[in-house]
């Protein structure tokens, strides 16, 4: 008897050892560096694993919403930078928040910042949005002049705290390669460095360097320029940060075990009930075949590596479609289980209600919109 | 003061009145066709709104999977098609529903045939799914011996009852062009029904034959050669199926108000609360370029028609970055909100927790996944 015999739908699967592997090593690294981790649970959504966290000494956190602010919040975490562009709609639930924890914010026009500085009615510590790369969001970081007026606008207000420029350097994600993510850490930190100084010299001083993004603090070693890291999905790890050499496929704690329905030996594939309503269409291409997660076995341990040359083909609402090779389709038979490595885990956990782990233990996962609730 | 006004983060609108008439539209023209009409409540997941259909003389409806087999028979519905091929690790629940409700289930394979036959405990009706050119999965519409078999498997049992075949004929998603789906509908009915002739021919008697998909019920008018429709998306529609032609961008009832967190001028950007986890990751290429919605500016009768040349141009999990005409950009401010008419409706529906209407009215939508609930 194993977890597998009570699965009957697509369940979210937790490897709670790998997990906390993953955990020790980016807080060791962290320490080692001497910077501060602040992780980010956008990826995790649960606050029974945000407690590993707490347990390892952590105090503060990310989120990339208010929601998810409320949801930490009210398990307790009392130290909470929402690292997403401030949504001044949302400012009731802001004071709600300031006003019962340390809040951080973070902001990228003039606009907002006046705003905050008219409706917060709590001193709220306040972050500079760059953008070093990505062009996402943020002020180009060497746009000096924008930012050193933001700084002085942000300054020139008794209820905002100052406190430094973020970033995430999203573009890691098309780095390619392992030395072109640790090349684009480099210059990104070195123009993020350098516009400290500039501000630095207007008069600007203490200004603090908070930075994110999974595949940098995975690959870069000496960390030690920046005051803050903030990665998420490094918790997990997935099959895209995989074939970023991120992580090893053996380092992925998540997966998505799945029942197979119908099977089609004329073209190699198996049906599974999990679709884009839990795996997300997130898709990576390799030799020019594109997938939506790779396939491993159900074992006593969780589950096996990858097969080679298996993976989910396409997927619809709530039908996957595999393509497996000829002798491991012989294997397989209707209401068998097939676990999928999702290619981005953020978006298959923000699909589910819970984790369950390998012991059969529950992890409730906060829903991301919760109006109605 | 609108319902906008009360709108702080990502909320799924509903245009009821635009709703309620795409129902009708398509009741009537079942009805002009003597067809049964079963509609597909997986776009939907809302009580609530199946309650319209009910109003209007519906009965039974489709689902695809167990779960909102048992939301919507919590909610009253007595006679449920899961057009999903069976599950069979859900026997249990499948046994709980076909003891207290009219309960139909889909099959393609002799083992799932043998399963059922040993483990329910219930009669239940049966439906033999067939691929009519998808291939997504179901037995080939052309594999006459392997349909003759399955066919005299479930007649040799007792407790399962043969209805007839079913197709969703998902290829129409790909047709591209109305007329293109018009010809897969008569090539495709015309392949079920000779095959329900070489079916009779040998004893088996009296199928009926059950049609899905949106594309091909919209724009299909003669549907009489069927049985039953089993259509889903038409009661929201979405930018798919507009292009497809299905429905004009008029016809579109669902959408999503995002707040506008930042603005970048230079690459003519806006940059909105509201990313894959709101919108799904489902996209379209038009004239080469890709998007993941269109943009709607939020007015007093509900939203406007989609703006030229703006869209969602890329996601990420809570981001959206909104590309806008230039003229456009300069009218919109950090705490506007912009309307989202999603690509592919279903998947954006299934990520929220409720519809609001223009009224104000919320429509709550079951969680697809509720395995800790």
């Amino acid at each position: 008897m194993t977890i597998f015999d009570t699965i009957t739908q697509p369940t979210l699967l937790l490897d709670a050892e790998r997990c906390r592997a993953n955990m020790a090593r980016m807080a060791e690294k962290a320490k080692r560096n001497d910077v501060r981790f602040r992780p980010h649970f956008k990826t995790i959504l649960s606050a029974r694993i945000g407690e590993w966290f707490r347990a390892m000494g952590m105090t503060g956190i990310t989120v990339s919403s208010v929601a998810m602010a409320k949801y930490f919040a009210a398990h307790g975490w009392t130290d909470i930078l929402i690292a997403f562009p401030v949504n001044v709609r949302q400012i009731e639930e802001i004071n709600a928040l300031a006003k019962i924890l340390h809040l951080e914010l973070l902001v990228e026009s003039v606009e907002a910042v006046t705003f905050l500085a008219e409706r917060l009615l709590t001193e709220v510590d306040i972050w500079i949005k760059v953008d070093a790369g990505a062009h996402r969001t943020g002020i180009a970081v060497d746009d000096r002049a924008a930012l050193l007026a933001l700084a002085k606008e942000i300054r020139s207000h008794k209820n905002l705290r100052l406190r430094g420029i973020l970033t995430h350097a999203g573009h890691t994600y098309k780095a390619g390669s392992a030395e072109k993510v640790k090349e684009i850490y480099t210059e990104c930190v070195g123009k993020m460095v350098a516009v400290r100084q500039v501000l630095a010299g207007e008069g600007i001083k203490g200004l603090e360097l908070s930075w994110g993004d999974t595949p940098s603090c995975s690959l870069v070693e000496d960390l030690s320029e920046v005051d803050e890291i903030r990665p998420g999905n490094f918790v997990l790890y997935d099959v895209m940060q995989a074939a970023f050499g991120s992580c090893r496929t053996e380092d992925i704690a998540a997966a998505v075990a799945c029942p197979v329905v119908a099977r089609h030996h004329e073209r190699n594939q198996a049906i599974i009930y999990g679709g884009a309503i839990h795996l997300s269409k997130e898709y990576l291409e390799e030799d020019g075949k594109r997938h939506y997660g790779l396939i491993a076995m159900p074992n006593e341990h969780g589950w096996t590596a990858p097969i080679p040359s298996a993976f989910v083909s396409a997927l619809s609402q709530e039908h996957g479609v595999v393509t497996l090779p000829k002798e491991v389709l012989e294997k397989v038979k209707v209401g068998d289980l097939l676990v999928v490595l999702p290619v981005h885990v953020c978006l298959a956990v923000s699909q589910f209600a819970a984790f369950l782990d390998l012991d059969g233990v529950i992890y409730p996962i906060m829903r991301p919109e919760a109006r109605s609730e």
